[in-house]
């Protein structure tokens, strides 16, 4: 049967999860390899989806008062050096450019890894009374960490990203900051992406090079492994001081600002695949879909099939739809295998009979089941149609995340746990030799950092709890 | 007075262009140079008009059938040697990465200045059969070009652009895409930055190194010299055969494709900045002007001021415009300078009196004049009141433009021509050296040939004229 042949295009979903990843993202044409080892090319099907992405994103920065602008690929050298931690966490993986215009540069420029430092930089010159704070500035744009192994979306060399930058005259309210764009980045997971998440501070293990504190938000995939889809930091001065940021405060005084940043990146299209996929191959969120509803012709041949699929469509789009009409000469088969691989939320399926009887036939990706709805109001329908499915898909992930959510009191039960694909809530003293214990014994990282500690004991040296951790292996 | 100290602040538009130019770009805060030489920060101001034409020529493209993706920033040093023209013009320019992750890497990367050789390169592989084509795809990027003389949004080292690509089965069909571009690019920059341009083919000279043919769009700017705004390239069977693009006919004989390449960078900004401004700054087009009215309360804290003006913005917002209220502590004189400088195309001055007359003070930055409007429907008035601003400042570039083309029929007429600020239309026979002497002798050089040639005489060397050529002196 066709239908098995295509599917078989694809490894099993449970057998090998790595493998179906690798499959999914090259056999639906959302990504393919670049010429330069681990530098991807994003397709027109896996663009489109960062572009809904970055459309529902950029207007909830706007709607904070957060204004784009767009500043240098290429930073200095000297740069890099002037924050310690900085300078030590990213040195290592970055790209040099050392000849420009047929000659060597005087100083190498480092190719963006992210954009503290130039920013920082910049910032220094805008700021000079209070009445310039706070600034908040957030840049699109291409970043390039070298890797060593590099999967598409997940981790590649070369990525796109946001990365919001803020100066504020205050510690607190740029602390505040951090965690409002955490919860900026929680509400748009849940509502765009309908992923659940867990969101809370880093340990400084797992910090960002340069910050006071880091926040995350983690994302539990279809094998339990955890996926952190994005993040915000709170830097106290460390970068004002190294960029002389400062500014004269309302008592006439010259003085330091304190600045956060955070960013999301492709990355979260990697994370919407391995939350949401399923043996056929993706499942997209309708509110990231490039194509909401794929209607299909029956009988494509047979009078007025055509003419009543394309009306249809023009219905739907104008209901506010993003829908496609698959009038190619391929088999129906052929196309529902094909748009349920590619992960299209509704499959509307409409013949001569259907017409006739003023219905259509409709397809749930989500839970692969078919029925029939009335073409009188399909605008209204699909729409609500398209709520329902985003809200399943939710719900459905939300309580995966809570069943694989087990507490552990030793170490052997974390492994258990997370060789179960689970995360492991556990009790932790805060040294950095429990948690290196936990990384060499059940090859684990501390994700977030539970908002209380519930915990009594450390899962490692068994001392009293200071935070309570999830653990998890992670992407 | 306040106006005059503020206006002095730019240099006289026609006393000193250029300086003006750099005055108004840093002043407005719509840039700002970066730490490394030639390289800017586009700040929000100046990056929301970038936003603006984005979504313009975005939807203009999608409506069109072209999908985005998204291809790597690095190139290897290979590649831009497959075409031998290709190499030849832009090796000298590029940014080179040559150490990565710590360590030297086998093969240079270069910073693409352009990416006709990294696309040709994966549409070689995603190409095979005849139904694969037409393959269109279009990326929004930054691109690197190392420049010696570099200024704000007209050359600078980095910029931002859009580069579409397109492989088609024969020549016939991407020679009509590239003219089908050329047009798109000439609507958009007429209706979105009301902008008149010329557009033919280029010389051999000045084509894109590696097309076979090569059209552009020129802007006359308020001095009388060209800017080159968009190019669109039929490249032939260049890179096709240089990247292996082939396909299988209908015929079923494997052969190469034909492909075609446009472009427009940030550089938009400064053409619509030197075609409209005047000498108090800034003149926006309604089209992209990141703030279309702006507000400002006229004794502000007298009661129900600053609630009506409030008001007034959400009614415009409602109407679909870009509002700004300014209610800062500055004066109504000082906010009035500011807001012509940024250039608003419309100021709304809303006063106790106003209010109570239910009337608005409504300034037209294009003309400077003031007049009164009823408060009653605003919004559907000063949406008509914006397209004929739109309308106003394209008519007043196109007269200049028509009455600023002038004939030559001698070297010495077209010196005379350039001299005094204008396009000279005159006769060409073809050949290169005639091209560098206009060049030598007049400083001028071909922007695009005429549609058809009507000229009798070369105006060089006097032989039978084969082209009617535009020359100008250019950004």
């Amino acid at each position: 049967m066709a239908k098995d042949q295509f599917v078989s295009q694809i490894a099993d979903i449970d057998a090998d999860f790595p493998q179906w990843y690798t499959d999914v993202v090259i056999k639906t044409k959302l990504v393919d390899y670049g010429p330069v080892k681990g530098i991807m090319v994003i397709r027109p099907y896996g663009y489109a989806i960062w572009e809904n992405i970055q459309r529902e994103l950029d207007t909830r920065f706007k709607a904070a008062g957060v204004e784009n602008a767009y500043f240098p690929l290429l930073i200095p050298m000297s740069f890099m050096t002037k924050e310690a931690e900085h300078v030590e966490g990213f040195a290592p993986e970055v790209a040099v450019v050392t000849h420009a215009g047929g000659a060597k540069l005087e100083e190498p420029l480092v190719v963006r890894p992210t954009s503290e430092t130039i920013i920082g930089h910049m910032m220094g010159k805008w700021v000079e009374s209070w009445r310039d704070l706070p600034l908040r500035q957030n840049q699109w744009c291409n970043v390039m960490r070298w890797e060593k192994t590099t999967r598409p979306f997940l981790r590649t060399s070369e990525f796109l990203w946001q990365e919001g930058h803020s100066v504020y005259a205050t510690g607190e309210e740029a602390e505040t900051e951090t965690l409002n764009m955490l919860h900026l980045y929680e509400e748009f997971a849940k509502n765009v992406l309908c992923m659940p998440v867990l969101t809370g501070r880093k340990t400084e293990k797992e910090k960002f090079a340069g910050a006071v504190a880091t926040y995350g938000m983690e994302a539990m995939m279809h094998d339990g492994k955890s996926l952190q889809s994005g993040t915000t930091h709170y830097m106290g001065q460390n970068f004002a001081k190294a960029f002389g940021v400062q500014f004269t405060g309302k008592d006439g005084v010259l003085q330091y600002g304190y600045t956060m940043s955070y960013g999301v990146s492709t990355r979260l299209i990697g994370a919407l695949i391995m939350t949401h996929g399923d043996a056929r191959g993706l499942i997209l969120p309708p509110p990231v879909a490039p194509v909401q509803v794929v209607i299909v012709p029956i009988a494509a041949k047979k009078e007025g099939v055509l003419e009543a699929c394309n009306a249809l469509k023009e219905e739907l789009k104008k209901a506010g739809l993003r829908v496609k009409v698959d009038d190619s000469e391929n088999s129906p088969g052929w196309k529902f295998n094909e748009w349920e691989m590619k992960g299209v939320p509704v499959r509307v399926e409409l013949g001569p009979r259907d017409i006739e009887n003023g219905k259509m036939t409709v397809f749930r990706r989500d839970i692969c089941e078919k029925s029939e709805l009335g073409l009188a109001d399909a605008g209204k329908e699909l729409c609500a149609l398209l709520g329902e499915i985003s809200e399943n898909l939710y719900h459905k992930a939300e309580k995966r995340m809570k069943e694989r959510i087990v507490d552990a009191e030793t170490l052997e039960e974390l492994l258990k746990g997370v060789d179960g694909g689970n995360f492991v809530r556990a009790g932790w003293c805060g040294c950095r030799a429990c948690e290196d214990k936990v990384k060499e014994f059940a090859q684990a990282t501390a994700r977030v950092m539970d908002k209380e500690n519930t915990a009594e004991k450390c899962v490692v040296c068994g001392k009293p709890s200071v935070h309570t951790v999830f653990f998890a292996r992670a992407y």
